[in-house]
């Protein structure tokens, strides 16, 4: 792909950590796969237990938040609800121990990720910008073994201009100086561009229905496969 | 009750949130007795449902850390246990509408909180720290009225000396500097004594037996009835 020249005096680099620096939606794509297998036995037919689960999880998002604990605590109520109260004790069990299982995941940072941070942090300040559960983001970047490269972690409960605006003033940092990466156009993007910062769009192979956008919404932003193709193009050789 | 004198250049007060600013631990109480009702039907004589809640919570705190939601997986789990798999789906379902009640419910401030701190408020530099489920605390911190009083809020997954290290680096201010209050001895007082600071222990009615500690880790420390009077104590009449 070819892109814009990159914008010159980038000082704070932002990364999304879920799908961007590891990987995430994967897990969670097993996860419902297992979920629809262990409710099968009490699923009517035409039942689409997983649209019946995102529409649970939205409708419970105000008071669970983002994270692990929420999708589980959402899967045993669409169990109930999809089986008219049928379900297995021993079933709505499996889904617990489901939960413990993401949550107890092994971090597995996206090819070219450790090395394409390392080449970032010797230009830049790095910021890790992830919103969701507070002690599963914690434990995730203890495991990533990338802690130490950047100068703040923010786990945030949602990602939207305030949210990116008290950042940069903590940071001390212009809007124009923030380039934020990150797998969401929604939550990485356009929030950012809003504010006047700037911001790449690096896709993951999945994407959370939670976190499309209409094709409408989309502004003029690069969108690179991977960030190690983001470092490159910050840093074009020679310079 | 009488004290030592206040330490006279306190510069930044740090206060904890749940049942120090506000009731909480209440609201888990009384959960936890809907709970034994719920499950009374399928509870073997002799067997403590509440002993075996909480050890299964504290073998899940490492997965789920703290907050309403790990605690309602945790209800599920041992409604399953206890009932050796017979409880109804009603009565999970019934779980889950718990937890999502103790999630909705109002913040009730503790008596005089509001005032007292404002009174501090004008005196000095204010930090809610507070360890939780990031976005039940926020949702509290904004439903309290009183977000606006504090420098910084800070929600972190647990109180130790680090966690506590790390927060005064970022205000800048010295540990001689800094007083904590808070309900509990273990997350309030004893890491931040550990760092060279002040603490100020404010019991609540209910500690949480995951509070708790022994009397022998009792260092020497102010103990007073209400925030009200550690404001007495910091601005003495006249001054």
């Amino acid at each position: 792909m070819s892109h814009d020249a990159a914008p010159p005096d980038i000082e704070v680099v932002g990364l999304d950590a879920d799908d961007t620096l590891w990987h995430n939606e994967t897990y969670f794509a097993d996860a419902q796969a297992t979920f629809v297998q262990i409710l099968a036995p009490w699923t009517p037919e035409g039942e689409d237990v997983l649209a019946l689960h995102d529409a649970t999880e939205r409708a419970n998002l105000e008071l669970f938040g983002y994270g692990i604990k929420g999708f589980t605590l959402s899967m045993v109520e669409t169990a109930i609800e999809v089986s008219r109260g049928e379900v297995s004790t021993s079933a709505i069990a499996e889904l617990l121990r489901l939960g413990k299982e993401m949550l107890a995941h092994p971090v597995e940072l996206l090819e070219g990720v450790a090395e394409a941070v390392d080449a970032l942090a010797e230009r830049h300040r790095l910021a890790l910008i992830t919103k969701g559960d507070l002690i599963h983001q914690e434990t995730k970047i203890a495991r990533s073994g990338l802690a130490d490269r950047f100068e703040r972690v923010e786990i945030v409960s949602e990602k939207d201009p305030p949210t990116y605006k008290a950042i940069l003033e903590r940071m001390e940092v212009a809007p124009d100086r923030f380039l934020m990466v990150g797998n969401s156009v929604r939550s990485d993007v356009l929030p950012v561009l809003e504010l006047g910062g700037h911001a790449v769009h690096v896709p993951y192979a999945i994407t959370w229905s939670h976190e499309e956008v209409d094709d409408d919404d989309r502004a003029a932003f690069p969108v690179m496969a991977s960030l190690t193709e983001v470092v490159e193009w910050l840093s074009p050789s020679g310079r």
